[in-house]
C-alpha cells in the first residue's frame, strides 16, 4: 500500500459519509436546481476542502474524532465552493469544469445564477444553524473575499503592470480564504486555543495559495482531457497568474501580445508556448513549494507523533505532487 | 400638513442616516461595483424595508428610540433586497428598474452577478456581526427564501393550473419573507418577549403580500413611465399574478393566450386589456386589503397610543393606497 492510498484511507469513510449529506442538504424539491446540483455533486471533484476540514478536526481531537459540527463545516465548505464555481463558470464564460458541461452552459445563464445563489444561501442557513457565532463571522468574511477576488481578476485583466502582490492577494481572495477559515473555524468548534486555531488559519492559507499556483500552472502545461476544462483558460480571458507573471517580466513579445489582449493570429498559441519554455513555470513552483513549507511550520504547534497531523503534512506535499 | 407627509417625518431623518451608512457600507474600493452599487443606491428606490425596519424598532421601544443593531438590520434588509433585485433582472432579463437602466443592462450580466453576490456577501457579513445568532439565523433563512421564490416562479411560468396558494407562497418566498424576517429580528434586537416579535413577524408577512400584491396589479394597470420598468413584464414572462390568475379563472380565452405562451399576434395587448376590464383587478386588490386588515391585527399587542405604532398602521393602509 503506497502512501497516497494509506492517506486515503484515513479519510474514505468520513468522504462517503459526506458525499451523502451534501446530497440530502442539497435538496431535492427542484428538479431544475436537483439536475443542476446533482450535475454537479455527482461529478465529485476532489473534495480537498472537506479533507481538509475532515483532517484538521482528527487532528485536533484527542482521539481522532470528528464533532459532528465539524463535519457539517466540512460540507458547508464544500457547498460554498461549489456555488463559487458555478457563478464563477458565468464570470468566465467556462463551457467545462470538473470534465462535464458547467451548470451555465449544459442549463443556462440564469439557471447557474439561481443555481449559485441557491447553493450560498443554504450554506448560509446551515452555517447560522452551527450556532457559533465566531464561526460564522469567520465564514462569512470568505464569501465577501470571493466576491473580492472576482473583482479584482476582473478588473486586473490582461494588465501587465500588476505585481506578484496583487496575484498573491487575488489567490487569497478567490481560494485561500475559505480554506484558511474552513481550518480556523474547525479547530475552534473543538478547541479555545485561539494558537492553534490561529496556526490553522496560516496552515490553510499557505496551503491554499499553494494549491492556488499549482492549478494556475497546471492551466499553462496541461491538455484539456486533464485538466477536464479548457487548457491555457487563464491566459485567454487575461488572467494573469505566476508563471505568465514570471514570463512576462522577461519578456517583451510576450507582453506585447498580452497588451493587445491576444488580437493577433497565434497569440495565444505563440504565448502559451513562450511560457512552457521560460522559467516562469519553476519560479512559480518554487512559490509554490515556500508556501507548502510555511503550512508545515504552522503545523509545528500539533503532536507530531498523531497520523492525522501526518495527514496534513501528506496533504501539502501532495499539492506539489500534482504537477508530475 | 397631510397624513403622508407628516408620517414621512416621522422617520426622514432616520432614512437619511440610512442613505449614508449604505453608501460607506457598500464601498467605493472598486469601481466598476462601486458604480454598479452607486447607480443602485442613488436610484433610491421606495426604502419601504428600511422605513418598516426603523418603525418597528421605534415602535417597540420605551422613548420612541432605534438602537444600533436595528439600524444597521434596517440597512442589512435594504442590501438584501437589492442584491435579490440585481439577480432578479438577471433571471427576468428586464432593462430598466427603479426608472433606471438595471446593472445587467447598463453593464453586462457577469457584472450583474458579481454585483449580487457582493451584496449578498457584505449583508451576511455585517449580519453575522450584528453578534446575535437567532437574528442570524432568521435572516439567513430569507436568503433562502428568496431562491426558493425565484424556482417557484422560473418552474410556475405560463401554468394556468397554479392555485392562488401556490400565488400566495411564491410571493412570501419572494417579498413577505424578507420583511416578516426584518421586523421579528427588529423587536428581537431589543425585546425578549416572544409574543410581540412573533406578532410582528405576522404583521411583516401580511404587508409584505399586500404589498407584494399590489405591486403586481400595478405591473397590469400601469404604464412604464410610472412603474420606471416595462409594463406587463410579468405577463410577458409568464408569471402568472392574482389579477392575471382571476381573469383567467373565468376567461377561455385568456388561459389559450398564456397556454401558447402568447406566440400569436397581440396576444399580450389582448390579454391585457381583458385583464384591465376585468374583474380580476378587484378581486386582487380585495385579497390585498385582507392582508392588510390582517397585519393591522396582528400590531394589537402594542400600545395603540404610540405614534409609531400608528406610523405602522398608516404604512400598511398606504399599501392600498399606492393603487389610487
Amino acid at each position: 500500500m503506497n502512501q497516497t492510498t494509506s492517506f486515503f484511507n484515513l479519510i474514505q469513510k468520513d468522504i462517503e459519509i459526506l458525499n451523502n449529506n451534501l446530497k440530502k442538504m442539497v435538496g431535492a424539491k427542484h428538479p431544475i436546481l436537483y439536475a443542476a446540483a446533482e450535475h454537479l455533486f455527482k461529478a465529485g471533484g476532489k473534495r480537498i476542502r472537506p479533507i481538509i476540514v475532515l483532517l484538521v478536526a482528527k487532528a485536533t481531537s484527542q482521539n481522532s474524532t470528528i464533532l459532528n459540527e465539524q463535519r457539517r463545516l466540512a460540507e458547508i465548505t464544500e457547498i460554498i465552493h461549489t456555488a463559487s464555481l458555478v457563478h464563477d463558470d458565468v464570470l468566465d464564460d467556462c463551457g467545462t469544469r470538473r470534465g462535464i458541461k458547467t451548470v451555465h452552459s449544459a442549463f443556462n445563464t440564469k439557471i447557474a445564477v439561481l443555481a449559485g445563489d441557491f447553493l450560498f444561501a443554504q450554506s448560509s442557513w446551515y452555517l447560522a444553524n452551527l450556532g457559533q457565532l465566531e464561526v460564522v463571522k469567520i465564514i462569512s468574511k470568505v464569501i465577501t473575499d470571493f466576491a473580492e477576488g472576482e473583482v479584482r481578476q476582473g478588473s486586473a485583466r490582461f494588465d501587465i503592470t500588476i505585481s506578484l502582490n496583487n496575484y498573491t492577494e487575488k489567490s487569497f481572495y478567490k481560494t485561500a480564504s475559505l480554506i484558511a477559515a474552513s481550518c480556523q473555524g474547525t479547530a475552534m468548534l473543538a478547541d479555545e486555543r485561539k494558537e492553534i486555531s490561529y496556526n490553522l488559519h496560516l496552515y490553510g492559507k499557505h496551503l491554499g495559495l499553494a494549491f492556488q499556483i499549482i492549478d494556475d500552472i497546471l492551466d499553462i502545461t496541461s491538455s484539456s482531457t486533464v485538466l477536464g476544462k479548457p487548457e491555457g483558460s487563464d491566459l485567454k480571458n487575461g488572467n494573469l497568474t505566476a508563471s505568465i507573471f514570471f514570463c512576462a517580466l522577461k519578456n517583451k513579445q510576450v507582453q506585447k501580445s498580452i497588451k493587445r489582449e491576444f488580437t493577433e493570429p497565434n497569440d495565444i498559441f505563440n504565448t502559451l508556448e513562450q511560457i512552457k519554455n521560460s522559467k516562469g513555470i519553476q519560479k512559480a513552483k518554487d512559490l509554490a513549494s515556500e508556501h507548502v513549507q510555511t503550512a508545515l511550520q504552522c503545523l509545528k504547534c500539533l503532536d507530531q507523533h498523531n497520523k492525522d497531523v501526518q495527514g496534513l503534512k501528506y496533504l501539502a506535499n501532495y499539492t506539489l505532487q500534482r504537477l508530475y
